[in-house]
């Protein structure tokens, strides 16, 4: 990974002045380009970040889609987006930590610090949690303002390309490293965005042996690529019989980022007695699920993951990064001008793309 | 607890003579006592116990009952139990460890001790397990034979009736201190056998509040008895919101012992995010479960439960035990001579008893 | 445990005043009253505390008779004292979690929190920390100042007198549960006040038996009677082949709470291969220590333990005073008011009170 | 990795003949040749080895230069060497898991299987422990009998090459695994035979940086040829301060090969703050340490590491070795067969060799 020259771009920023932005501008399909949205001012605590390069994540799409879940979560008026990278450009009257100039990303879940798990070193389960881009303005503008406790600063040795996504990757990276992965045999089920990301964090981090499955070959293909020992079609259910054969009677690990009900069923067959397995994938609905076989006479342990731990999965993140052994460049597929947004979209809800970026 | 003076029965233990003990004498309800079933002999590495006290567990009364599980799985004319202290009466030829005149308990489930679990402190949920009073001649009966490997010596503070029930106790155990309860606050749905063992327990252990459930109004109030700072009746699941204002959100700990979808469903309702979920109850059937809403958007953990470690859960027990700090003498509520076994099992499987021991 | 009526003390809080304070005055030996220091403005993040209560901590002592390290340390002038309770008075203009009338306590370690520990849960052991009454001024003082996010909420049903101590108890908060003692063997090298807060802590977080040593025997009788099993003086060191007699050769976990060389070697001697050593106690200077024998051999876990986590140890010291089971009335010895320092600072250090209170 | 032919050797093995081995023939330096040592025979539970590859490990060459640990410790007259591949020969009458023809390696340390650690999955670390080739006769024969429980079935995909050094590669990865390196910055102090082997372990095991320390500088250059970040002579301390500055304040791990005080002072001072220590190396003796600077006040965790886990570093060692990832072609330097051993061991003693192994 080489070191990049990370210019701050020369536009006006004059407080009070106007940026361009998408916009969630009505309930239904679509977003909405704008470039006169107000330049947002920092509150005491808050500052504001000249963005640079912004991630279209599966959330978005369904912000675009406005599925029920958006229907029911996204204000309509807001500008979407979470995953970035760029510059603080102000910084509010109580702001300590940090200065104009410095490149810098975000946790995108927010929370007032009081309650329990943000007092105790895990706030990405608040009970409080909001989130920008999907509960107040988020980061696919030219500015977004985010509270200061909230800031990351990016390690001036990693790429823009990446530090614009450590919001997915802190989700992998979240998953592998709260299962461990290391030495251990280890499989990932479903290898969209997250789950290829899985796969080289999971090979860096020291697994032993990983094997995937999905029901799309060329994502199998890359997984491949990426470091998977294994790549099985999920909707041939034989693979399960060779795992358990080339392991102890099943894997040490499960990292389950389908959410379908069937690869969750699959998966824990294929996890040994005692095994772990790390729950990222969503669920459409409640599943019918055999708690004996799976998790109470194996005596599995079973781990639901949310978000991104503040600010441990960053920490490894930029170790993983700074090690140089992450292969991401076969996942981001695409960079458009934010004005290219519609094509952006399309490209990565066909399917065509993976991790699509937009520059600002 | 006092000491117990724990004589040798005066019976004959001539090899090759005959002893009492309770049949699975047909594919239907019920035991048959029999008075003439040959002694067994110890295999090489086996070991010979003369039986002194028994305890009947749910799994007898199923065998019992004669209900789908039993009749898959229970070879017709096995001895059956699986609870018990007694003395060394024989050993095999390979054996090395123990003697004639030791008082002992033993672990039920055996295993070759090659596979993954069994070699890595983990027996218990080893691939290959087989289990006495289930699998092969059990417990109830003047003598059981066992291999050497599954002998606990029994400490010679704790008194034959606690001895006796270590099985089960050792299912609180397991529970209790796999989830980890210690300055916690802990809800425990499910009062049964186990259930209220695992208050008593948990109270040892260092659990700072506890929570019961359940829908039997009595063991409730024994639960409160034993230990339990509050205890609701789960039909009215306005406990709910009740714990939840009483502590950060939820509790820390959900220890499951019912197998009751319904109280899996508020037991994780009640648990806070980050929170832990040790589950032994065994749901009859497949569950239709919110993973979502459960365990990935709380970030919990959720432990199987199985048996009890080898032999970390026994030596746990012992400590607890000796502290002094269990209250068992009210869940043992019965006892009666092996001849008796009708009553016993009907004063069981009434709900009037609690734990009821048989003596041999 | 009663509720405490907490009124809020009727004296004038006008900003600009003048408050009684005990000023580290001079380089040299003693505290000086003074009852015209000026009343502090609380900063933008800041919150400022009218105290009604505060414990004399063995740090006092040690400004106080102004020993090399006090020397070195504390600057002449500051307000001395960091145990405390009172009430917010005044907030800052950018605080926005607390408000004037709450009862608080607060952790004394402070940190700009941007280093590693301070951002991943860790930061009782930032790098930059500073304490107040320590490196600025403390709370033997009608008023302190600090940071907002310095701030403990102190739960209704805790008494004063307890919520004036949480510092301290929170140091053998933190050292029971950093070794875990839920049915285990613990012994505590050292009964001085934090080893005796040790010993009541222990016992209600689940130690299954509890040793004690210390070459006081008042002190040790006192652990006795808060929950020891035995107490030893450690001038005879036979006491350790009596413990690993009635342990699996030594005890799962040792507390070592005196810092010293001799009480370190007989700890380690006493203790379990394998188990686990939390250090708290800190040695005067380097120790000649036999790696080989205490820890390598023994394949042993040692912890070294400062201050207390936050918010784990406050979180775990507020279930724990809740579940009733903490004694602490026979460690809270003497309350003085605040003009009575010198009998209070003489009754402490002579030993004739362990735990000693001063009222504003 | 290649996979191996590993035919049986076609020399005699018939019961109550002779065979080769390297005996201590007398209380002083050296070891001496013999061919005529009888054949042993297994006990009941035992099972005999015809040994193909062994490997010479330090504790060898203390036992050939007869210091004063071997003085005190070794029975003269015994054959040595405790790492070896073979395959087994024949079974004692007791044997139930293993057959005449497995190839197999075995772990050293023996134990009755009664105490506490062999009962609760640590049997490393068991009171009763002896060692073959230490406290009775080892592997530097034609034949050794060993316990049925030490048996280790080595993989049919693993050469003989790595197979004989499963003990100490096993240090190795019970260091590295026990401090946990995933996604972590690491310090090895130490690259002697386990020192550079825990290199290629760490890195095939996850770690993100691996920082390494001697006072040898061919052997720092080998740390860097297997995946050593950088490498720094010891002799000089300033490297502390840049590996300080590289990281956060300190390397997460410290894992501790060298057994010299000064080693041991730089590496605690390179440690990050909660930072964890894995002690493997021996001091000759006592060692001045400073636990306030290097323990207490950092909140660190520190690791006694002795022996191999049983079985999980076994599991372990064979997870990374199919993994392909270990790189211990440049560690194994040379080999010889059994009789040139005076050459194998000078050529090991000189620092010429690394690991040098001897065939049978």
């Amino acid at each position: 990974m080489t070191q990049t020259t990370t210019d701050r771009s020369p536009i006006n920023t004059t407080n009070g002045g106007t940026m361009r932005g998408l916009i969630k501008h009505h309930a239904g399909e679509g977003l909405a380009f704008s470039d006169d949205r107000p330049i947002p001012t920092p509150g005491p605590r808050e500052v504001r970040i000249r963005v640079k390069k912004v991630g279209i994540c599966g959330t978005d799409r369904h912000i675009w889609e406005w599925d029920d879940w958006s229907a029911n979560r996204i204000p309509v008026g807001i500008i979407t987006g979470h995953e970035f990278v760029g510059h603080i450009d102000a910084v509010g009257s109580a702001v300590t930590q940090y200065e104009p100039g410095q490149r810098v990303s975000a946790e995108g879940h927010m929370t007032a610090g009081v309650d329990y798990n943000s007092r105790t070193g895990n706030a990405h389960i608040a009970s409080d949690t909001s989130i920008f881009g999907i509960d107040r303005d988020g980061c696919f503008a030219d500015y977004i303002v985010v509270p200061e406790s909230n800031v990351w600063p990016v390690h001036p040795d990693i790429d823009d390309k990446y530090a614009a996504i450590l919001d997915p990757l802190g989700n992998a990276v979240h998953t592998v490293m709260a299962a461990g992965v290391s030495a251990k045999t280890v499989l990932i089920s479903g290898v969209g965005i997250i789950g290829l990301m899985a796969v080289t964090v999971a090979k860096a981090a020291g697994a032993a042996r990983i094997y995937c499955t999905d029901i799309n070959p060329p994502r199998l293909e890359l997984a491949k690529k990426l470091g998977a020992t294994e790549a099985f079609d999920a909707r041939d259910s034989s693979w399960i019989k060779q795992v358990r054969a080339d392991t102890y009677e099943g894997v040490d690990v499960l990292l389950e980022m389908s959410g379908a009900p069937a690869a969750m069923d699959q998966g824990f067959r294929a996890l040994r007695n005692g095994g772990t397995a790390a729950l990222l994938g969503l669920p459409a609905r409640t599943v019918d699920f055999d708690f004996n076989a799976h998790i109470i006479f194996k005596g599995c342990t079973v781990l639901g993951i949310n978000g991104r731990k503040m600010w441990d999965t960053w920490y490894q993140m930029e170790k993983l990064l700074l090690s140089g052994r992450l292969e991401l460049d076969d996942i981001i597929t695409h960079e458009f001008p934010i004005e290219d947004f519609e094509q952006a979209f399309k490209t990565m809800m066909s399917g065509e793309g993976i991790k699509v970026l937009m520059n600002l």
